[in-house]
């Protein structure tokens, strides 16, 4: 995909990390540091810069053309800004200025962190070959990203993919975005645990009420249980499905720690995929579990630098 | 836009109409055929053939590099073929090839009747100017098209943009399409008539029952009308926000004679775009009323075929 060597920062609500990354997508360099979500956004910029120090230390440092941005959103990849729900001192924070200030002058260049996840499948997992796909995360949070025409699709702001909040039930439960009846509100883990309990589900000896707790249950076959992974199934389709209507994608790759549950919600997302993706050109739609691991985000950031460097007048192209 | 003359086809289930376009739009003649659509695919072919011979005889033609065509759909633009959904006798028509040789071998390019509609509000109406926009027509039924990065997208098959036929209500009523509580199954006319039908609204002396004829009762205040025109902007806002969420759009277009309701349909569709449009890169979304009327699809069609010829090796070149 590209020869040079990027640095790659993959911020998120709980951990933000830092790496260079080479051009056949290995990590050389890593560094780490739990994200102070809940202080002030000084706080949270001093874990980037120490992590930025610890990377740009290394001897590899020097032979970095540019750094990747993949950062929990919403995002603001025209204004070099980011927001995320979860990091409360950060609004409108002007990531991109201090991130070059902190390494010298690199071109910079933003995405959220869906769009991120999707560079990473695209040049390394399971929608490579693919030249439209939809890449997505079903977590604490349901995200995603698009590749359209053979290349990542970040849309303007670099929020493009964010499939978690489009409505599928227009009359269903208000989002914590604002939105009513989000993918999000009914598929993601806590949402299924949530049902699961309030259906009678209970935990095990260890109290475990995440969704990685229900996934056991609902394979043995406790009713509750694989009905709330049929509905987190079924609002993923819908989803899914409005997604491949609306610009052809022709595999869904779903990565995140309720797809690792397997067939328990791919088994039921499968069917519900032939009730809503019914016209004959979203027909033949793949769908697949993600190949990237927990490097998705850096790997994916690394490689959404190395896009803008080759097309720096792209969409996703910011700083420099 | 382009400087060239393009010859033109707008293929419905009600008429077939053909032109030939000039660089500014203007159309510079036309010809027009009822569609046959419940003869045999031979039949519907001879009215084709019968427009594109009227166009052909004018003493302008000689000087048409290409010619577009947009179909409802769905189609394939990399078969080359047609199957739309009222034209029965029409199932993988090779529309293109047949075309084609009508035409003593003009380059030939297809896309859905959505994306041509973008392609004309994109070029001569509401979209102008806008480098992501959602151009929509909601009629009997409800369509759309995209424009992304500036340039309309066709997506690989032709017919990216179909939001009528994305679910924002995932336990809704079965649609014609065989999805589920799709935006043209809550939103399109006949289903705004049958709703203030049901509610008990009675049509005035004329027998009038579809939709334009409700539009008066409920700018009149009557509660059945008003509300069967709330529920379709409220299936609607739901979509569209699923769109600007998905790809970023900037702008909205909507027309078709629905639309023509005027503020009936848009304040709601205005109001309710608030409850589904929830985070920071979408909340400042433009909706306008199309300003390209019934040439619409000709010109939308005339405008792919110049783009096609600017870039045949755009998703949605086909043929030549």
């Amino acid at each position: 995909m590209h020869t040079d060597t990027v640095a790659a920062l993959d911020i998120g609500g709980t951990k933000i990390a830092g790496a260079l990354v080479d051009g056949s997508g290995r990590i050389l360099v890593r560094a780490q540091r739990p994200t102070p979500a809940q202080e002030d956004g000084e706080a949270v910029m001093r874990a980037v810069t120490e992590v930025v120090a610890e990377v740009s230390a290394s001897p590899l440092w020097p032979s970095a053309t540019a750094l990747g941005i993949g950062s929990a959103g919403p995002v603001n990849a025209l204004a070099g800004t980011v927001s995320p729900v979860n990091v409360p001192g950060w609004r409108g924070f002007p990531l991109v200025e201090r991130v070059r200030s902190a390494t010298g002058g690199l071109p910079v260049t933003l995405v959220g962190d869906g769009v991120a996840i999707a560079a990473a499948e695209h040049w390394q997992g399971a929608a490579r070959g693919y030249d439209n796909a939809l890449c997505m995360v079903v977590s604490t949070g349901v995200g995603g990203g698009l590749v359209l025409n053979g290349k990542v699709y970040p849309g303007p702001t670099g929020n493009a993919g964010h499939i978690g909040h489009i409505s599928v039930d227009l009359d269903g439960d208000l989002c914590p975005c604002g939105g009513r009846g989000c993918v999000e509100r009914i598929a993601s883990g806590p949402n299924i645990a949530r049902r699961a309990l309030e259906g009678g589900w209970a935990p095990g000896p260890d109290g475990d009420t995440s969704a990685a707790a229900v996934a056991p249950a609902a394979r043995a076959g406790h009713p509750v249980a694989v009905a709330s992974f049929e509905r987190a199934a079924q609002a993923l389709a819908a989803g899914i499905a409005a997604t491949a209507t609306l610009v052809e994608v022709g595999i869904v790759v779903v990565g995140g720690g309720v797809a690792g549950a397997g067939e328990v919600l791919f088994a039921p997302l499968r069917r519900s995929l032939q009730d809503y993706a019914a016209l004959s050109f979203v027909r033949r739609l793949t769908v697949a579990p993600a190949l990237t691991g927990t490097d998705a985000g850096l790997v994916g950031a690394a490689a959404a630098a190395a896009a803008a460097l080759r097309d720096r007048d792209g969409p996703a192209a910011v700083g420099g």
